[in-house]
């Protein structure tokens, strides 16, 4: 058996032993390729992965065609009721953890199966492994990381009178591609006013003089995720958002200068937090300061006032605070960040100050 | 209010009362933008739909940035308690719905927080309405398949000696491209013994004298999807397989010449099953018949010994009959058909006899 997943396989019971789960049932499909290195899409079926007592078992179609499992295959296939299936293979009683993003289609039946069972939410035992990342995982993200540097520069570049958002986002997405990666997630450019939304989809506007260009873009190269943010000015920089675009940068860096292992990520986030608040734009600031990012963009755990979770060594996670101004302006500095033994190490090197495009 | 999420609202409170489900909680962003025009992708924000009492409600994040919603909206920000906030505003007793898709992060704490109140899967009252297109539907569904069916045959005439499966699948991704649709799902191109798999994904393979050619493709055109598959031959067609395909095309058409309204789906699943059994190849047919087919590829509701629906007027589902021999080839014939008032059409034209390609 491959020694990483023997590790990861291993590794699950004693988290899952810590929250008193007896059995988990895992979901996530990035989660059963961490444990077993076994890529399936499936759609609407069922496919999931189980533990208890030391045991794995991998419930799979038969149209996976699953091979070379590093755990047990029991295969179902197509018109099967999928609750009497798996209560024919789950625990009759005891604590059962189930992965956060199982859908309610499989989990209502099978609850309704088996009310000796306690049904829990057990991602934690998983979030908790995948979010501290071993060294083979880092240099993956180190390399996404650089792709994303890279693209983002030269978007900037790119830049000119009457480009559109669409046209600077598609840019990316190809050089992303001869970079032999994808977008990890819908690449985000906005000019002016636009930026105010911090999801907006880029469209055919056109900068005009003055405007912010706000990148946020992404790739997936090798299984694992990049994501940062840079925002600029086009031709000029109006002094009031220039002022506002070195707030959020002090955030970012104030809030990367405290991470270290062991503190609080809501303190992380409040770090930020406060020096916004303080500078006057604390409602302008609408969203957690930032999210794990690993195999998927966006993964469990995020820094917020919300997480109860403390900084420990291979974490990552983004550092990305905001100031959007409705009808104006928005600004938004994000970079990964990897917690290391004694501080934090950015995977992101471009310069976070503004610079003039165009 | 217009007028097509006004009809498609009141509708939902009559499959409701149908059920015995006093309030419904639809997650689905396909299904809110089924009912009211928006798109959003919350990614792992909690978004919602929810109908009561002829009242409709939708539960966003502020970061969605909803406007002119053809509802009520309440907004929460990053950071609460999501079970908290949902157990505020809905019923405190009787059956509420959920929708089949969501997840076991917000169903889990939910239910613990409002033991008074009977959970139960209500994707019913939604796939309902959803599996039975409107006029406007139709017509989008048939541009797709248009553009589908043009896609296939120039893919069929692009096959020559050398070129590898991921080549022909990036080339009917571009003209997808060009025609202004997108994939609606990982286009497949299989040669030889590949296709086999069913869902194998295009690699590196290069097609020999005797391959099977089997595209399966669909895009998304303004919202709504197309799916089909053809199997031709590179230089040559051997008789064995040649006569399987054969089969799979009489099954094909077998099945689509029985449906009407009034059908049961899985009698139309056993149409096309029985007359590849009586072929010697029962145990080669893996996989349901069909799917139904809209604003996703995959809809809810399939064409299976398991089904329990009814042919209407309106339903799109594919018959997608297949004969896969291990190491040596895959035939599967699929057009999405539409349901008319006595009768069916097939939405795909293209010609399903095998062809000699190369």
């Amino acid at each position: 058996m491959n020694i990483i997943f023997k590790n990861r396989q291993s590794k699950i019971f004693s988290e899952m032993s810590q929250r008193k789960i007896d059995a988990l049932l895992v979901s996530d499909p990035l989660s059963i390729f961490y444990f077993t290195g076994i890529h399936v899409n499936p759609m609407e079926r069922l496919f999931a992965l189980y533990f208890e007592k030391g045991e794995t078992v991998l419930f799979a179609n038969t149209l996976f065609c699953i091979k070379n499992a590093e755990c047990s295959v029991v295969l179902y296939s197509d018109g099967i009721n999928t609750a009497d299936f798996l209560t024919a293979h789950i625990l009759k009683q005891g604590t059962l953890g189930i992965d956060g993003m199982w859908p309610a289609r499989f989990l209502i039946p099978l609850m309704k199966k088996n009310p000796a069972v306690n049904f829990v939410c057990g991602s934690e035992c998983v979030d908790s492994l995948r979010g501290c990342k071993d060294a083979q995982e880092i240099s993956l993200m180190k390399t996404a990381a650089a792709i994303a540097d890279d693209c983002l520069q030269k978007a900037f570049n790119f830049i000119h009178d009457g480009v559109t958002e669409k046209e600077v986002a598609s840019y990316i997405d190809s050089l992303f591609a001869k970079a032999g990666a994808e977008p990890s997630f819908e690449t985000i450019v906005s000019f002016g006013k636009n930026a105010a939304a911090p999801h907006h989809v880029p469209d055919g506007t056109k900068p005009s003089r003055g405007d912010v260009v706000l990148i946020d873009l992404g790739c997936k190269k090798n299984g694992y995720c990049s994501d940062m943010t840079r925002t600029s000015f086009f031709l000029t920089a109006p002094k009031e958002v220039a002022q506002i675009h070195d707030i959020v940068r002090r955030a970012n860096e104030y809030a990367k200068s405290i991470i270290k292992p062991g503190v609080a990520l809501k303190d992380i986030d409040s770090a930020a937090r406060n020096l916004i608040e303080e500078a006057g734009y604390g409602k302008n600031f609408t969203h957690r300061l930032g999210h794990f990012c690993g195999m998927a963009d966006h993964e469990a755990g995020d820094v917020s006032q919300s997480s109860t979770l403390t900084a420990r060594e291979g974490m990552i996670f983004s550092i990305e605070p905001g100031i959007y101004i409705e009808g104006k302006a928005g600004i938004r500095i994000e970079d990964l960040v990897l917690v290391t033994k004694d501080g934090c190490e950015s995977l992101n090197k471009l310069d976070s100050h503004w610079h003039i495009l165009g």
